[in-house]
């Protein structure tokens, strides 16, 4: 059932692509832009049917009703005061950023009905070649709703995610970026460090615990610098923690503690057998 | 093909158990007889057609032509004084262990047609209930004789892995547990470190990511505890090698060094790219 006229997809990878085709498919919307800088990413996005109309200029997205902004956190930031300039007055944005405390503070005040939003979903593989309607069903996507954030589009906002299948959640941007610093942002840092500490002469031996536990150092680089660095702080104080845990099966190790080590494993696999 | 009379399984796990299933699938033996402390272990192992005869009285092995020990390490160090006073003259040996110098140096002067070996496959569960005929297909196994190892036993061991569907390599002990260190033990170290940071009220909000990183964090206790405390020099040397690189990815985040963390984040990529 439509909730709006048009829709702008600002970004036509893995996310944007999704969401596209999952308005599609529910027919949410009677059009959908794409925007991307990539041509080849257009043309993907129109033959898999994600989009209706395609261009490489951010000035199409001027009379949609609704722009997500589905492209790195660095481009969201560089972009939010050109895009502020160009939308209609009563256009509703929100953005699809793996951290939010930096971007929502930007682009509140620079635009009227702007709503932080993070879908829990995604994988390593970043291209709409990976794309699907399906992404988001059962998936959580966070709101970050601040005090000067407009009513009515966080209530479009949340209808919106809510149709595409997700279970929505509202907190605050700090509060994501904390939780998503422990659950999301520090297994990164930790799997980019893992591979990096192995010889690849040695890979040859490698099982699947090495495989599984690296898998997502594949992920695409300038997405993860750009949410290292927007979550800096977050992210320095969750590796904090880490290695301090680390320094307990060290030193457990070190002093041949079995009853610690022991101890520390039961409650891994515990814990481990409580997230599903 | 048979290749033996009657092999002995000790311990009917998932290794033990595949084994079991893989020897009677290919007829590489007129009769599999298993081991277990556990009676529900055997009546498993009885049930799928795994084992002619089970036992929880380690005497039963007496007759067998070809043994393989299929318990955590410490059980095989503690059970291989006892296990050379059983077996026949002649009978072979071999261990599917995940360390080998400390069993190897145990049990060659012990047994005389003693095998370290060590078949590179498994998972996190454990039980017979996950074993499978083909665990062993296209996985390698390491063997690690050393100057003292009889070898008409090597050869038949080799062969007998070969059979299995594995790709046979050789190396000495020490060799295997420096590699192991990395491949296998450094990741499940990793791994427990990691699911014990995550606040558990944070659960809810992870993605693929978290879940993938610790996956292995449900694997058995005292199988891995057994593992740490057989490799301890080696897993504190890559404990190191880790930290080092975790230490620099810190170190480009307090520096705001975009251009070290790039860098750091397209090796990881590169590197994961080339781990099949």
């Amino acid at each position: 059932m439509r909730m709006f006229d048009k829709i702008a997809v600002v970004g036509t990878g893995l996310i944007g692509g999704s969401i596209a085709l999952a308005v599609k498919k529910r027919k949410l919307a009677r059009v959908v832009i794409g925007v991307s800088r990539r041509k080849q990413s257009l043309i993907l996005a129109k033959n898999t049917g994600a989009i209706d109309r395609g261009s490489q200029d951010i000035s199409i997205i001027r009379d949609a009703d609704f722009v997500i902004l589905a492209t790195p956190v660095s481009t969201i930031l560089k972009s939010a005061r050109q895009i502020s300039r160009i939308v209609k007055p009563g256009c509703i944005i929100c953005d699809v950023g793996s951290t939010k405390q930096e971007i929502v503070s930007k682009l509140t005040p620079l635009i009227p009905h702007f709503v932080g939003s993070h879908p829990l979903a995604g994988s390593e593989k970043r291209s709409i070649k990976n794309a699907s309607a399906a992404l988001f069903e059962n998936s959580i996507c966070v709101l970050t709703p601040v005090r000067t954030t407009d009513n009515k589009a966080l209530i479009r906002v949340k209808k919106f995610w809510s149709r595409l299948g997700a279970c929505v959640i509202t907190m605050e941007p700090g509060r994501h970026d904390q939780i998503l610093s422990f659950v999301s942002h520090l297994p990164h840092v930790i799997s980019f460090t893992l591979i990096n500490s192995i010889p690849p002469a040695y890979f040859r031996f490698a099982a699947s615990s090495l495989k599984d536990t690296t898998r997502i150092s594949a992920s695409d680089t300038d997405i993860w610098l750009d949410i290292f660095f927007s979550n800096r702080k977050n992210i320095l104080a969750a590796t904090r923690t880490f290695t301090h845990r680390l320094s307990e099966i060290r030193k457990a190790l070190i002093n041949k503690d079995r009853r610690s080590l022991r101890r520390i494993l039961i409650k891994a696999k515990s814990k481990r057998e409580n997230l599903h």
